[in-house]
């Protein structure tokens, strides 16, 4: 499993042996069931999370109790509340398995003792950051710009492979229409 | 000028007067009036800004010609198009003057000069990368849960110094609806 890490870190920082080895020690290992959660709303966030195997979603629940889709996670992917989780606070989202998952599992401690140890993590983790904000803003500029249907076609197109997996009533919970709506776009 | 940057950036991590001469060694001042561009779409983007002072907006223009605003810029922001800036490629989006605008320019070598120069610097971008996804993540999820009516409330409590200072028009080109729509809104 730490092997998948090491060569997802390697596509933006090359390590040697020794310093993976010492990246390796902060992370934890765990496996999850279809339906568990990572992270529950109103509870501490204690890890951000690398996606080896599997899949999840990130839920914002509104006040009608109807379930928004912030964000979905894959392979690769890095999730969490990562608000409450960076600033220690009480999480507003949830994180729940869509399938069996396992996570490479980071605190925020060892987060910090990442960055300060070793400043190729540093750069790993400001390059994530940078295209995470940018991956927010091409989604901020879609909506600005495109209409449903257009929308669904660009996550299509972006996330082939996630489409196959996912609900469609997640997907229109992702978009924010109603089911009913997606449905009389799908080609 | 320099001493607003200084301040900005030991709000996250101190600097020794040697560090900051380094770091502000990195940094031109260019001066704007209104309506004169700092990025322009189809052109390179060379510079990264952080404003000293005025106001800006960063706008994509679709393909009916509307406008549409990605983001306002103040003092003490930093903006560009971040996305054509930070992989070297032209731009999508134009970077206007709202108001006449002092900025310090950061090249994308000068960036990377920085970060390599002084690990303080790559944990100072870290810092603002983080706290930059989580303000589109935050937009995002009020896109999902909220109408426009309250999301213009959220847009007055969370800047009521910039909804001073920006034409309702523009307010209603970030929201996403029409000026007509918005002043039906409006209190």
């Amino acid at each position: 499993m730490h092997q998948k890490l090491r060569e997802h870190i390697e596509k933006i920082v090359p390590l040697t042996d020794d310093e993976f080895k010492f990246v390796s020690s902060h992370f934890t290992t765990k496996k999850f069931r279809k339906h568990q959660f990572l992270v529950q709303e109103g509870e501490p966030v204690k890890y951000h999370h690398f996606v080896v195997s599997g899949l999840l979603k990130l839920v914002y629940t509104d006040d009608n109790s109807r379930e928004h889709i912030v964000s979905f996670a894959m392979e690769d992917w890095w999730e969490s509340d990562f608000y409450a989780y960076y600033t220690q606070t009480k999480a507003t989202m949830s994180l729940v398995c869509l399938e069996d998952t396992e996570v490479l599992c980071l605190s925020l401690e060892d987060y910090r003792k990442l960055c300060d140890g070793l400043q190729k993590m540093e750069r790993f983790f400001l390059e994530k950051a940078n295209f995470g904000f940018l991956g927010a803003q091409r989604r901020i500029i879609s909506w600005l710009t495109s209409n449903v249907k257009e929308r669904y076609e660009q996550l299509i197109r972006q996330y082939p492979a996630l489409i196959q997996r996912v609900p469609k009533s997640l997907i229109a919970a992702y978009l924010g229409v109603s089911r009913e709506t997606l449905s009389r776009l799908s080609p």
